[in-house]
């Protein structure tokens, strides 16, 4: 791998090291240029989304410890767009002592979904009912005791819905089964919707949790955040922040998380409950509403927490703000379309991240901000449609 | 000069280049990156501040038409950091058919104020009295009819104070009469305060102004920005939004430009009056506040005038916004400063620009808003002051 050093600001402004060059690696350009950071960011391939945006995007693979430890020499801390770099990678990366964030004692609890539901269990965190299971008889005793469906995951490797499944009878997981190795079985709980808990922690344990969001998830990708979740029962929103905010400090996680939860209604008439679904460790994709929603965004404050930089103000900016997903839909030529929306929204804020266009791929989001949700709900929905070109008008 | 062409977000977005790699084409960048445009600067070096953070910053001379034309060959649209590109060499960029905007037609209203002075006076726009004069004698008489002190320009090449002298007696200007050519001789009007329009235009002709602010200059340079100025008399504010729109319309201007006027108080009860002072055709110090304080910022308002996009929404976001510039000071090391200012005040917003402290030069600014002025002015002036050095706590 090529390697040279990136130019710095003059004034002492460190290099931000992010290993993947993904939106999330690009959506921290703009805080960067604002703050006089330095990005260098190890990318896929040169048309990658931050490599599109940032001078220095060495071209390597997370995967490869000569080009993760080349790469890390001309950074003065190093961080990650996606959790999937190997636990020896990441062992070899630390071995060279520049600081990494989240550590990989921490990533290894969003990597391994088992580990995450053993670490919650023994802290007293609410989890859905949940087992190893090895094969199909353990899942049909799993089932038969907890219920059917049942939620049957990988323990690694998942993400938007990959990964996951709802299982019916043991026998539809025979092909999982087939391929060896231990599968997670969770109960299906009822919950009535998903919320999600972003927060910020750095080194030096400062911490900062935003308002708690509503995220609606279609075919098991996220496609329309609210924020902040209407009529949230204020005790559990309480209860929620402050278990992210302990999680943050048990794990010790640094840099921006996110905590994914289903919320189950109250039965008659008690208080709704909840059980924490997921972790993220990372900017998250029901953090993007903070870009224009929240006086600090997630990808600014992520860049504050991994340089032990004091954090931002995590307050809202506006009553409600919405955000659509753009997914990848049937044509490719997205400028006129968003030409037609900009004449359209003169208040919608559209972030596009420079991908090519594949059906179902996250290319893009909207976010809008004001008093009337539903008509806010309705402008985010209307773009993210025209974009994909599922609405033509 | 060595030109190779930026790599573009696919889905048919344009290149947007920009002469001149100071902070105003940095500042570029950030909206650049949400609307995956790709921005083209031909940068003064490799170091300029647009280049620290633009993938494609080819470094050559504005005042080359070989360097131009080779960079403008790369460009879907060419626009500026600054107004200091010659007559030929522009020129020369129009003839190679590529868009250009502001079109040097309009741009000449802007590097020479002796042409703005006769068309806005031709367009019976408010300007103080004014004359060109050649020699003391013509100065004498000027001011022996106008009044003393007088405020001598040069016509070309002035900027935040450079080029403007007030002159008590005709012989104080005998060193720029000896250079030659003619100079401007305007009256010293008694104004209140210092006030700014900045408006965008489309080549399409739609065109948006933003609320009026007030300009706080110290030794000739904009240290502070009220947004919206406080108090404004509200007719003064419609017919000084008209007259800069209609500006924009007489003289065609495209993209971002600011009118900087002078508040004139009323005597006897009446409304206050305003006469033009200067003209910018670029993203403005006065409008750094939108960046955190309005719907759209000016930066992307310029992307989106010059592309011919639909202008965005140029409503306020809080009740008042406060800018506040950082000058280089005695010290070099901005970093352990801007760390202390972030834990002080986790809502401040600080824009650095990448640049090397020399005293006085303008390195970043500051924003911060809510619904206390006096409050935000106090916040804003610690913070560009801890920054250049002249507050240690």
């Amino acid at each position: 791998m090529q390697v040279t050093s990136p130019r710095r600001a003059p004034g002492g402004f460190p290099v931000v090291g992010i290993i993947g060059g993904g939106q999330l690696a690009r959506m921290c350009q703009p805080p960067a240029v604002n703050l006089s950071l330095t990005l260098n960011v190890l990318s896929e391939g040169p048309d990658a989304a931050a490599a599109l945006v940032v001078p220095s995007a060495p071209v390597g693979s997370h995967l490869e410890i000569d080009d993760v430890l080349a790469f890390a020499k001309e950074c003065d801390v190093v961080t990650f767009d996606h959790e999937h770099v190997p636990a020896d990678v990441l062992q070899a990366l630390v071995a060279t002592g520049v600081p990494v964030h989240p550590k990989p004692e921490a990533l290894r609890f969003a990597q391994d979904k088992v580990a995450m539901r053993e670490r919650l269990t023994a802290l007293g965190l609410p989890c859905p009912a949940w087992a190893t299971v090895h094969d199909e008889a353990e899942l049909a005793a799993f089932g038969d005791l907890h219920g059917w469906p049942v939620v049957l995951k990988t323990p690694r490797g998942g993400y938007d819905g990959k990964g996951v499944r709802v299982i019916d009878a043991a026998p539809e997981a025979a092909d999982w089964f087939a391929r060896g190795g231990a599968l997670l079985a969770e109960e299906c709980v009822p919950f009535s919707r998903e919320l999600a808990v972003l927060v910020a922690r750095s080194p030096s344990g400062q911490a900062a949790v935003w308002p708690i969001v509503q995220t609606v998830q279609t075919d098991g990708i996220c496609t329309e955040v609210l924020a902040p979740a209407p009529g949230l029962d204020p005790s559990l929103a309480a209860d929620a922040s402050q278990t992210a905010l302990r999680l943050a400090g048990e794990l010790d996680i640094t840099g921006v998380f996110a905590v994914e939860i289903f919320e189950i209604p109250g039965t008659d008439g008690s208080a709704p409950s909840y059980v924490v679904n997921e972790l993220a460790m990372r900017p998250h994709n029901s953090g993007h509403w903070t870009i224009d929603g929240s006086v600090t965004s997630q990808f600014e404050q992520h860049l504050r927490a991994v340089l032990d930089l004091p954090l931002g103000d995590v307050g809202p900016r506006a009553t409600w703000t919405v955000m659509g997903n753009v997914l990848g839909g049937d044509y490719d030529q997205l400028y006129p379309a968003y030409r037609h929306l900009l004449a359209r929204d003169p208040g919608l804020k559209i972030h596009l991240y420079g991908k090519g266009v594949r059906p179902g791929r996250k290319i893009g989001h909207v976010n809008v901000y004001g008093d009337d949700l539903e008509d806010l709900r309705a402008r985010a929905r209307h773009a993210a449609d025209y974009l994909e070109g599922t609405v033509t008008e």
